[in-house]
């Protein structure tokens, strides 16, 4: 018998069918003797409707009265859950995030989870009841509804896992587990059964969205183990057994030291939202980096990569990327406000690269990995414009029209290929 | 300066440029120096939306669930209403049934209000905020929510403004007020300025369903003053003076023994939906009439008027009316049941039938009322079927296809006509 906590997003809430689809499987969980917290989003459609809603009365609608109305998303989807169950025979319990407890602090539309009463869960849960938890949301010291920000109901369901000491998180989504790169690009790409959750940070950020960047913070944190899985696989039956830790979806976990090492690699991860922008000529004098990143910052525009080369003769080259939705205006805030007062010779730029990375807990312990990325991708005759490591991640920029042929080589080159042909993806 | 609580209804909230209707209006009263406490409903269409989810999923959804979800369609309109104001500048903050603390019996989706904690709202008041509540809505001591079922938000701002001491509840509808009848049927209609809680009681069941009964029980114990005005009436500034206090909806409050006494009769009221049931050779024996109506209220089914004649040679003919949906089932549930068990010779019915009443506090001190009533229908040549009197109201059942006909001959007979002839009534 375990405890299990489930999350499910609003694809599989979308609409009562799907509802129904989601008690089935809980049922099964639950006929198993497992102790079920099902934590769920609103129906897929339902938040973006409400902030229609509040679009048509405020550019910038007030914050707290923003999360006291999108707040009821879930709110239903909790009540529609639980009707379900019940009509099913489950003795099931809807509650919001103030009915667990869920403590937020005071920031508006993107709170930070502060403390869970895991009692109130654990009381019925003893009862023999499933409960079913809104997520994205919860109640600050001044009893206000705050809200997470969007993906916040992974955060919940993890947050709910570390308060009461769940043997697994559950993360059921429209794929069916962490792949070692986009099966869109290659077909040889491989479902991972295990990653570590540096390894699935360093993924997540880079492009890979099939989890909230802070839920896998949380998760690591408190070690909580997080299973992505697919809501329309069907295949399970609720039996927690080997089989199924070893088979379904993907195990995000410690790196225990074991299996984990064996592969150097885990995935290939590409971004292809960056572009590039460079200021050359630039004097090699101390401030210059926060001179040109400041006002950039100021325009709540996102930094990625940045890149200052060694000086010559007293002056260096500067680039970084920016969002391609950001480029012109970061090129304008560049000519206007920062070019003149550093004594910057020329600002350059390219939107048209991309990013791509090789992620692996493997290569802390494997020296060669940078340099076998850069031979496999100099023999496709591409070449690479910048360069930034991390301990357990190399990221390059290309130009645009060779991501696929990279991605597809290092793929080969890292021994992470299918060896049974075609993959074939749940909702891809 | 005055303490006003104003409730909104669903077309009031119906959309978003609505509310900014309802909040200049609101603004208006604020900018007067008043103190505000809004109660809205869920925007028209919103709560059915959701009870057609549950219905997609139970024939008969889990009361706690159910209440858990509708809850959140005046949860969306409170937040919607807050920031149009705080947009236009006001200091405004909403507040849930829990936030309020409306807390309520353990009845889900027909709750009733136990207590409300004044200090809460008078706090925020204090500080020159403008409170919007949701109405409809609680919270009951296991900290559920409730509902207090359809109409509920009539009775959550009574409820409010008795437990805070407002000066008036004003209760804003698609009418401009409450008229001696409805204007539909006669175009010399008029609005009227003042009622009573009994008259307002008796007009409501019986047909003019301008406020729920509930909400106007609630005002008549708590003596708070009562306004129905309409929501799209532009013509007020939010001054409350004499001018408005005279002139403005109708308002419904204690009978003061002034000018009040001037009108024998107030209002005809009508129903239309009555269905009459006799039984013929009843044997005149105690025990007759529940004997016949327990089966009855057993079925969940309604009887309104209950008429028995005197007994001659030991036998007797009694009679009631019921909803004409309920008829079959009645003559049924009879037939089977009642009928050969109490030894009544014959069953006859009718479902064209309507009820029409004279309604007014004046009659309790000017005999002759029912005379003149029956006088008038007389002639008119229609048939009276049965007759039930209370202190301030005689009503009679006649045949559908007369209503038009008593109700204008009963307008005029007791002084009701507008003397400047037709009646034009906002929203209808």
């Amino acid at each position: 018998m375990a405890l299990i906590v489930q999350k499910y997003g609003g694809t599989s809430m979308g609409n009562t069918s799907r509802i129904k689809n989601v008690a089935a499987r809980v049922k099964r969980w639950h006929d198993h003797g497992h102790q079920v917290v099902v934590v769920v989003s609103a129906m897929s459609g339902e938040t973006n409707r409400l902030i229609g809603l509040a679009r048509e009365i405020s550019n910038d609608p007030d914050p707290r009265e923003y999360d006291q109305m999108v707040a009821t998303g879930e709110q239903v989807s909790i009540a529609l859950l639980a009707m379900t169950l019940k009509d099913l025979g489950v003795d099931a319990k809807s509650m919001t995030g103030r009915q667990v407890a869920i403590k937020t602090d005071e920031t508006h539309t993107k709170a930070r989870i502060e403390h869970i009463d895991a009692d109130n869960i654990k009381k019925e849960l003893a009862e023999g009841k499933v409960i079913i938890v809104a997520g994205f949301q919860g109640v600050n010291k001044n009893n206000d509804l705050t809200t997470l920000g969007r993906g916040g109901s992974d955060t919940t369901g993890v947050a709910i896992a570390a308060a009461i000491g769940a043997d697994e998180c559950q993360i059921y989504t429209d794929v069916d587990g962490v792949y070692t790169t986009d099966p869109r690009v290659t077909s040889k790409a491989k479902k991972l059964g295990k990653i570590t959750f540096e390894e699935m940070l360093e993924m997540a950020s880079l492009g890979s969205k099939v989890l909230q960047i802070r839920s896998v913070e949380f998760a690591g944190k408190y070690k909580v183990p997080l299973r992505v899985l697919s809501s329309f696989d069907e295949g399970t039956d609720g039996a927690f057994d080997e089989e199924f830790k070893q088979n379904v979806g993907t195990l995000i976990t410690v790196d225990e030291g074991d299996d984990m090492e064996r592969a150097v690699i885990s995935g290939i991860a590409f971004n292809r939202d960056e572009a590039k922008i460079a200021l050359l000529g630039v004097p090699d004098r101390p401030g210059i980096a926060s001179a040109i990143l400041s006002p950039i910052g100021a325009a709540n525009i996102e930094v990625d990569m940045i890149i200052q080369n060694i000086a010559e003769n007293g002056v260096t080259d500067f680039s970084f990327t920016v969002p391609r939705g950001d480029f012109d205006k970061a090129i304008k805030i560049l000519e206007e406000k920062v070019k003149d007062d550093i004594g910057a010779t020329q600002i350059v730029g390219d939107d048209k690269v991309v990013k791509v990375s090789i992620v692996g807990v493997g290569m802390r312990s494997h020296a060669g990995v940078a340099s076998k990325m850069f031979e496999t991708l100099a023999s496709e005759n591409i070449n690479l414009q910048m360069i930034s490591t991390s301990e357990i991640k190399v990221s390059v920029l290309i130009q645009e029209q060779h991501l696929e042929k990279a991605v597809k080589s290092l793929h080969t080159a890292f021994g992470l290929d299918r060896e049974d042909g075609e993959s074939k993806v749940a909702g891809l």
